[in-house]
């Protein structure tokens, strides 16, 4: 029986080393696509994408070795399999998924997806800048192909209702279509009767002083400010993080090695205010995992929703709220040389607050935003159906647009080409934004409850107590659990839109007075 | 016949294929280390010497995989082997050499090694700063006990005399420490003649205005546009180079994508000016590779040495140069809002040419800098001998300091901990600092023959011309031949100090007037 015992502990102990060989490989390659996107000459693209390619090769050949499938056996059907912790058993789990999917992946179709990620991202960036879709398209278009191909061979081996539900799965585990299509339906009501009380209302906040221009150097100073904040170090000798530019801001990292990016304007400070506390949100989740659980499959976020719905949680919760700016506002104006000093406090956060349709989703106010996001979730799952083609992208975009939102796109570069997502593969990615958001909605509810005096902390600049919660709350648990498993378990019910909902209506009845 | 042609072919295109993997690979291990270097945040070092070690062992299977060994039998044992051109017979040739030392090397030496030099760098940085050479020498023992395993191992494949020459053999193929210590000899002499000839000199340049402080953004300004004059493009939209900021300069990368470093000191502008010279000189060897012989083992520079010499042709022989403050000095004028305007060209020159023993090798000018190179060469083979101890490192390079520079050693930072070299493994890498000075001088004779008017080109800021001269008489041949067949195909002659030396003494004669 101890002999037994052994035997299972010891394939259990193989398994994990693999896992953890095949976590420090991934490392290493969100290193090299990190340094694509921030610091790469832009000729190495050629070589890049080769490395990548060669980098995704040896990942699957290690995700999908027979030891793999032979150590996982030993531990499965081990008599005392029982005896496995949870976390043990969660983590046999994981590696069981990812080896099962990854198996019925031909490593020609991963190999290829890799290398065509690179060059679609690199003619992405050409043709937005150009505002030329038609060279982007052939590039989407192969992507497409692929991504295809891996969905049809991933809904068999998940069990999905179609493909698009097997690359939804990758993001936001069991989540689908028909299920977020639902969700959404009712917040799409539910925001659309807000904005329409805003728009309608008789006083609407001036913002023209957002576009008041302040210099990179100083939007530098107020991002490591704001990292600060956050207990995101960027500036000690010990420094966990950096922040950097990239023309779409993103989070990358692992426990000590944490990045964030932003994008600085001139004469849009917001922009870079908002993104620095939304990817800063995303990086102090990465690094309050359970530092015990490094390089095991549950030492990771739950899923990108729940990432989400911490960043976004930072980002506007905390980082739209009038108690931080009572701390931060002084701040503010101290690091831009008295810029705001004419405003008053309430002003400045009425402005952040506004509401109003816009042809930007990274620029979108908090209430439209998720309409950004429907359109693409429903683009895209039509897409992956073959319902459309790459070829109608555009149009379908732009009706879309002035459909639910009132705008007129007028290039592809402020349309179809404004995010970076399709261009790296990432289709089943976007609804998790909406996700991420109504979760919020629904931890704040039990921030609430736990720490009624949370405000009060916020305005004196306190947000240590906040974060402890959230590593109580969400972080602590790592992947431990499916996404609603974890939603339910913090909040005590399933996902459910109305505290979203109702903490919009609230502010904005504030911020416009109806 | 044709059949057996066919063989052939085949077998040596499926080795050149798995030799480009391994490149490919070995690029994306540079970036991860370019970024622990530059951007890694400092925390990160724990993960990031797990991906090195991983990397390194991934690297060691491929370039060790018994297919290689078949598809080499096949390819040197075919009867129509003859047939192959001089470069494909190179390609074997250095597949094979690689593959028969990396057999011979076990794979947890190869990992382990990684492991400790990327930890040993990191303790070599946090030692440095606190001037503590008892943190550093645990970490170096180890790394040393390591290497010395390695050499060991090699000298056996290599069939060299002592395993300090399987060392060199590594960055300067067949060279050897007696061969080394002959030519050091006479080079000592030469040296030292011509540093007793200027010490003794009656008028000394004023250096005093090397001091002025300059903005480490106007120091940005200036590296940008020396990369400029050299062609090393690292500002359009289509850059395949960069300049970032380590402690110690280097250089990094592969054809389209190539890094070098600096170090900016507000009251040391020489400092990053000649280091951005010597960096583009080994970039720009770099990108101008034969384009067509990317990933073939033929496709690298020459030899350590061999770039070394391109580095110190560019700092020095142009970059020391008057002709080219002719050219460039009106620029730093310009660049340093008019710093040096009260000074004569000449004044300039002699002071960026002055000679004085100093203590710190990447400070030290043209003259002495062979004798620091001198003093780390013969420590280094003592040290592999096992006739001195880490422990003695200190002493034994505070006396030898003393003896050769005339130069009191305060502390260790300024002392044997001042080069990254050692704690990087690098053992066998420093004597090629001064065979590169060697090669210099007798490529310069070579290019004084050919295009006599070399000197007038630079004075207009024309160094293109000369460019096509290293890229048809040097780079062009990358890895084709070994470093003496190359050096005697471009200059006509074996390794030889006396150029060197005699150009040395010409420029010290006008700087000196002796």
């Amino acid at each position: 029986m101890a002999k037994k015992a052994e035997a299972l502990t010891s394939a259990y102990d193989e398994l994990m080393a693999k896992a953890k060989e095949i976590t420090i490989l991934q490392t290493a390659e969100s290193i090299i696509h990190w340094d694509m996107e921030t610091k790469m000459p832009p000729k190495g693209i050629k070589l890049r994408s080769q490395q990548l390619a060669l980098l995704s090769r040896i990942e699957h050949r290690m995700t999908t070795h027979p030891e793999i499938e032979t150590l996982l056996s030993k531990t499965e059907k081990h008599p005392d399999y029982d005896t496995l912790s949870e976390l043990q058993k969660r983590n046999v789990y994981l590696t069981r998924k990812q080896y099962d999917e990854q198996t019925k992946l031909p490593e020609e179709l991963v190999v290829e997806t890799a290398k065509q990620q690179a060059i679609t991202i690199d003619v992405w960036k050409k043709a937005k800048a150009a505002k030329n879709f038609s060279t982007f398209k052939p590039e989407l278009e192969k992507l497409l192909t692929l991504k295809k191909k891996a969905a049809k061979i991933l809904m068999q081996v998940k069990a999905t209702a179609t493909p698009y539900d097997a690359l939804i799965d990758i993001f936001e585990s069991k989540m689908t279509a028909e299920k977020i299509a639902r969700i959404f339906e009712e917040l799409k009501k539910g925001l659309v009767s807000i904005i329409t009380k805003c728009t309608n209302a008789s006083k609407q906040p001036d913002t023209s002083f957002l576009k008041r221009n302040i210099s990179l150097d100083v939007q530098q100073k107020i991002s490591n400010e704001l990292a600060k904040f956050m207990g995101y170090d960027v500036e000690s000798p010990k420094a966990g993080g950096r922040i950097d530019e990239t023309e779409h801001p993103f989070t990358t990292g692992y426990y000590d090695d944490v990045r964030i990016t932003t994008h600085y304007y001139e004469d849009n400070l917001a922009s870079s205010l908002f993104s620095v506390l939304h990817e800063s949100g995303h990086a102090i989740y990465e690094q309050n995992l359970k530092p015990e659980w490094i390089y095991q499959p549950i030492g990771t976020g739950c899923s990108s929703g729940v990432h989400e719905s911490q960043s976004r949680f930072v980002e506007n919760i905390i980082g739209r709220s009038r108690e931080f700016w009572v701390y931060f506002f002084p701040k503010l104006n101290e690091l831009t040389g008295n810029a705001f000093s004419n405003l008053a406090l309430d002003d400045f956060v009425r402005a952040i607050n506004h509401v109003r349709p816009s042809k930007i989703r990274v620029e979108a106010d908090e209430v439209t935003y998720c309409l950004h996001v429907i359109i693409r979730f429903e683009i895209e799952r039509q897409l992956i159906a073959g319902e459309i083609r790459v070829a109608d992208l555009p149009e379908v975009w732009n009706r879309k647009y002035n459909e639910y939102l009132g705008v007129d796109i007028k290039n592809d570069s402020e349309g179809v080409m404004q995010d970076i997502h399709w261009a790296a593969g990432a289709f089943g990615y976007f609804p998790t934004y909406a996700l991420g958001n109504i979760y919020s909605g629904q931890i704040l509810i039990s921030l609430e409850r736990d720490m009624p005096k949370w405000r009060h902390q916020i305005e004196e600049g306190n947000f240590n107590d906040i974060k402890k919660w959230l590593v109580q709350n969400v972080y602590q648990y790592g992947n431990l659990y499916d996404p609603a498993v974890l939603i339910k378990k913090t909040t005590g019910v399933e996902i459910n839109v109305k505290p979203y909902l109702e903490y919009l209506n609230t502010k904005c009845s504030w911020i416009y007075g109806y």
